[in-house]
């Protein structure tokens, strides 16, 4: 007779073979909700290709430390392991990993302040849960966001982990150029760095390589991804945001993750769904510029803040389109679709 | 028999109608707590007078757009229409349309996010009351307050609605002077328009229409506005606050609301109750420049912000002085008197 | 036949009694979790020792003050005395006391508003457990953060109460020096401060009495204060933080909370639960730094939300590594020892 221990280790005995390796890469995929190892790959090469093409290759190993280490602490901390396999212990870890090596000096300090960081966002994400569940929502990538602020915060104080590529500090203040190139092709690259830039990438080849592993998973997932991205950039376009932002797809990676939730994770896909969802995007735009506002005193950038905002938001009045049947009947957890 | 579907048309199938128009005056009465059609007409006299003295005529108008933006948005959510009716779907969007012409440039665009925030406070409101109700409380006019600031701070970042009247962002410095007048006929001012600040109308006759609306419709309300504004004067004056804030009455508008809600809408009417009114009052002073000062560097209004925390912090302790029997037991909802 | 209110009477009789003077010491105790009026009074030695040492002893006649109204507040409020009679009404206003007369000018008017503040935190320590208490956890020296935090803000706009010790607000630049004397002595000086700190208080001498005063109560009180400070001095020399802010212990103070926190007073002493403390004490050198930077705009002093913070990160999650029988199951109460 199987004793609880030996199950548990059974479940768990994966942690060093291909299975890991697939639950790794499914790590990379859940950022977007995919659980799949075949989004993650291509997620992969998407953060491969665009650090490299940046002149910042350091960015995808820090990504690649930062999954497998909060994929690890899981298991240390024996966290039940369907969340892990599924890659939820990863998707915090990985971003930890690209925010923290595009922002500070690429130092022995910054890779400690990494590894213990990406760790945190394991236990972090337990306990957010734990809180934001009495609300029937989920902490999405807050426990990152959280904890990847702490950091880069304390690296102004800490000259061993120096805040080389943040912005200065300053008072915000009304002096920046809306002016872009319009063209078709300019705004296609503006659209997809929008997508890219969920992983602090600026590439469109990225953007493309994620649309199309979000497609091998779900067609839904790529179609919201994409057009969330095109109506934040429409909106910011009309209400004539700042140029540079606009053409570095910074309002578009908090829309693409609106987006997907709102439209096709936690709501069946249908014309409520749907509306409510694009509301959500539109909304999303407004957020992402006023926590950009809220930050500049700081110098801090906003990471993914304003997509848990505006899908928190449009989580608590509770309502209900059609919620999927396979899907709690609360927002709280989220398992993607089988690969 | 009827169906459930006919139920709910028969009672929402006033929406237009003079039915309707009742409802958008108890939105305005709401807003201090007041379910009564004759109030919210007072009020609108009172933002009508006060913004065409101010030469901001359009304020008054943003003020009608956004009550009745945020009612429609109400009954096209489907939401419970008891609350509808009583005017609760629209205190947030009245505020919302003041707040958003007094601080924002007049423009198309300015007017497209009046509209598109005063929508969003009907079912952040929702949402908010759902998180809230978890600790006994009621969101208040946070519904207003919040999507406010994310479009205020936004205008920093967007110039087709430019911030046109927002204070400019700086670090907190002490240069201020606190000599004003203290003439009698001042100070009466000065507490007039601590009570007109409510709807960011800057009038001592405005202010009196106020308190003549909230009199007709019950006595208690018109005396605690008016006592609060007092006390905030007194306390503000003795602490040697900004002389310009005080003489616009800034000190006043969250006062007034925290002595309202504490004074006579969630306890009943007695002496115990008063005592911790007044304690709440004073508070308030304190959590409004302390709020004034936090926000500086951004250059953000408080908008009723320091009432909403005070009065949470007044009531998650969760002390009972005669809870009002037709009340319910927690502070999460309130249905004022029927006029 | 004992009426209910007799027994109340019998039980808060103490009042005005030696009683009384335990339950103030107490108090003291309380800010490091112990319910021990001998520990009290070493703290009370401390924070005498090191106010006049620094010339200001002022900041310990403030303490008393804090802890004597705070703790006549819960019975004023007729609040459970079991709570008041183990300290717990006094820890936050004794850090009240500190705090305003270190940073504010000694006026008229800072008195008041220091006894106007340390009755707000009896209530608010209520309120705050009750809103906590839903993902169980305790307010611990909240009430404190949060109430001096608006005074202190609020004192930049108000000059009868100035602002005259505390920093000016300024945007965070890196222009700090991290060299300091590195003899032995000289880190044995740093870590002491460290301990001194968590009552606002710059000497080794205190550091040294505070931690007398927790070894005559519990061992491991002592040994988790010494180590956590240890601990939080080695990190953030090795991450070379600011160093006069080392110097002074000022990153120390949290640590030491978070420490005994963890490592003795809601887990079992054993090597699950020193492990944990140890990674909490880690975390919250680095809470202390972001936080540090976060509020440099506004020239505000942390307080103990560092230690606040991190505490509630890790409780969050509701691991156990063995919970303490004698405990509550969540993290929402404590009682320390009895002396």
């Amino acid at each position: 007779m199987e004793t609880e221990i030996e199950k548990k280790r059974s479940v768990c005995e994966n942690v060093i073979s291909f299975e890991f390796v697939k639950v790794v890469l499914k790590g990379a995929g859940q950022v977007m909700f995919q659980n799949s190892a075949i989004t993650g790959l291509l997620f992969f090469a998407g953060i491969f290709w665009g650090a490299y093409e940046e002149g910042q290759g350091v960015v995808a190993w820090g990504a690649l430390v930062g999954v497998v280490v909060s994929t690890l602490t899981g298991y240390l901390l024996g966290l039940p392991c369907k969340d892990g396999s599924e890659g939820l212990w990863g998707f915090n870890g990985i971003l930890v990993g690209c925010a923290m090596l595009t922002f500070l000096g690429n130092t022995v300090f910054t890779w400690l302040a990494l590894i213990f960081c990406s760790a945190m966002t394991t236990w972090m994400r337990t306990g957010f849960n734990n809180a934001l569940g009495k609300f029937k929502v989920n902490s999405f990538t807050f426990p990152f966001v959280f904890t990847t602020w702490l950091f880069v915060l304390a690296s102004r104080a800490m000259q061993a982990m120096p805040p080389e590529f943040m912005s200065t500090p300053e008072l915000p203040a009304i002096q920046f150029s809306s002016d872009i190139n319009m063209g078709f092709g300019d705004l296609v690259v503006y659209w997809l760095k929008g997508i890219s830039q969920v992983f602090l990438i600026n590439s469109w080849v990225t953007g493309a390589l994620f649309l199309i592993g979000l497609f091998l998973c779900n067609k839904w997932a790529a179609i919201w991804a994409g057009a969330s991205s095109a109506i934040a950039l429409f909106i910011i376009l009309v209400f004539k945001g700042p140029g540079t932002d606009i053409s570095n797809g910074l309002y578009g990676f908090s829309a693409v993750l609106t987006g997907i939730a709102l439209g096709m994770v936690f709501y069946k896909v249908n014309w409520r769904s749907a509306i409510w969802a694009v509301i959500g995007v539109v909304a999303t735009v407004f957020i992402q510029a006023a926590m950009n506002i809220f930050f500049t005193p700081l110098g801090l950038p906003t990471f993914t803040a304003p997509f848990c905002l505006a899908t928190w938001l449009f989580f608590l009045p509770l309502f209900k389109f059609d919620v999927k049947s396979e899907e709690l009947e609360d927002h709280s957890t989220w398992h993607g679709k089988k690969n």
